[in-house]
């Protein structure tokens, strides 16, 4: 289960096609419509265009329900949010996105029905609209310009549920099909540069040598190294001495 | 200091004009752009669809910076945040929007420059531009359809960016002129309502009065009247058991 996106009174098909792009980017399917401008089913090239600008999100579009009032279409839910960017001279809770989907989340647990709900563009919801809802969700903005596109917005709500549900760790190290080095690897490495180092004359200050050795270490540490590019360097090193590469298939020196 | 966001090759200049939008709802103002496939300055006609797509974001466009190589667009930077929506095999730092955010923050707070690179329509970045970077960053999104519009991409990373240095509380109840009502108001309240429905005979099975003027009270509470509301559900009362509505000025009743 999931919230309803429901948008009243869109005024623009490119509109719609674009909530339903953004609905499924966010894997969002259930889109319920009011009293749209364009009357429903669309005139073929209206529909055309509102397809076009779906990028491909056709499901949402087709399975979309249509009300002729806001009333009907919130009738059999719990729980309705209404996003607004103005303080309107209501009583009213006004929760930000981040705020308002884990409560969205815990409702729908317990089988709930939630809708949201989006305004036409340009005017928004006007307040006979938004008593109509439990609460009022405002996406903190620039208050210069806070002005967002119908599908702008409805992406905002959807992204704050697709991670509110989402397990993606927040930093990862993706390593391809080599693994990260381990520390025998990377301990192999540095004894090996060292050695050369110290062949070629690069510590010429003794006792500036333990100092210079950490911080080539540090550095090399941050790198985070997979085991195939310890190898790569242990190359690196080989053809800077003027040992030649190895053929492949080739294992003797 | 803020991220810059640096469109790689965009193709249209509908999405340069919608990505300036999203960045000013986000309170970002650095544009750069690199090889844009229509020559810069534009063409007047190419100016004016830019423009419409902006909604009046036409500063951001007029200060963009513009150039021929993606090497020369980030010469000047400390740290470069590539978003792709791609798996590729490539060793690197995958950051969550939401984890890269606050990095970016303490990383400009030490004035560092930092931005964030966006590939052009359809293909997004590819390898070559990718390894310029310092880290990747991938948006969270159904990965069945997560193929954003441009303009989406750099909306959400301006979201993250403005909710890191937001100060806007979470839940708030915006009450307009009034204020909240206090306990000495509410139980006045509770208190009436109690008598009248004494009177009425509200409470038939006298065992179950507490439970019931409990249970009055606790749906009142959620409410989280205003000192207006309080007194307009006294008006209510007084209404419902025939005391007729005070003319204002006729304090007599």
């Amino acid at each position: 289960m999931q919230p309803i996106i429901i948008l009243v009174e869109p005024q623009l098909v490119e509109n719609i096609g674009m909530t339903a792009r953004a609905m499924m980017n966010c894997g969002l399917t259930d889109l319920r419509l009011v009293d749209p401008r364009d009357p429903w089913p669309l005139h073929e090239v209206m529909e055309e265009r509102m397809l076009a600008a779906s990028s491909g999100a056709d499901d949402i579009l087709k399975k979309a329900q249509v009300f002729a009032t806001l009333e009907e279409a919130i009738a059999d839910l719990n729980y309705v949010y209404a996003t607004t960017g103005r303080t309107h001279d209501m009583i009213n809770r006004i929760l930000t996105p981040r705020a308002a989907v884990p409560e969205m989340v815990e409702r729908i647990a317990a089988d709930q029905k939630v809708g949201v709900l989006f305004g036409r563009e340009r005017t928004g919801l006007v307040n006979d609209q938004i008593v109509l809802a439990n609460a009022k969700i405002t996406i903190p903005l620039n208050p210069e310009f806070a002005s967002l596109n119908l599908a702008q917005a409805v992406l905002l709500i959807g992204y704050e549920w697709y991670q509110a549900k989402d397990a993606t760790p927040d930093r990862q190290l993706h390593t391809g099909s080599s693994r990260p080095a381990t520390r025998e690897e990377y301990m192999g490495f540095y004894k090996r540069l060292e050695d050369e180092l110290d062949k070629g004359g690069f510590f010429v200050a003794k006792e500036m040598r333990p100092i210079m050795v950490r911080s080539l270490q540090n550095m090399l540490q941050r790198a985070e190294m997979t085991e195939q590019e310890v190898r790569t360097w242990h190359g690196v090193i080989s053809a800077l001495i003027g040992i030649p590469k190895l053929r492949k298939g080739n294992t003797t020196p």
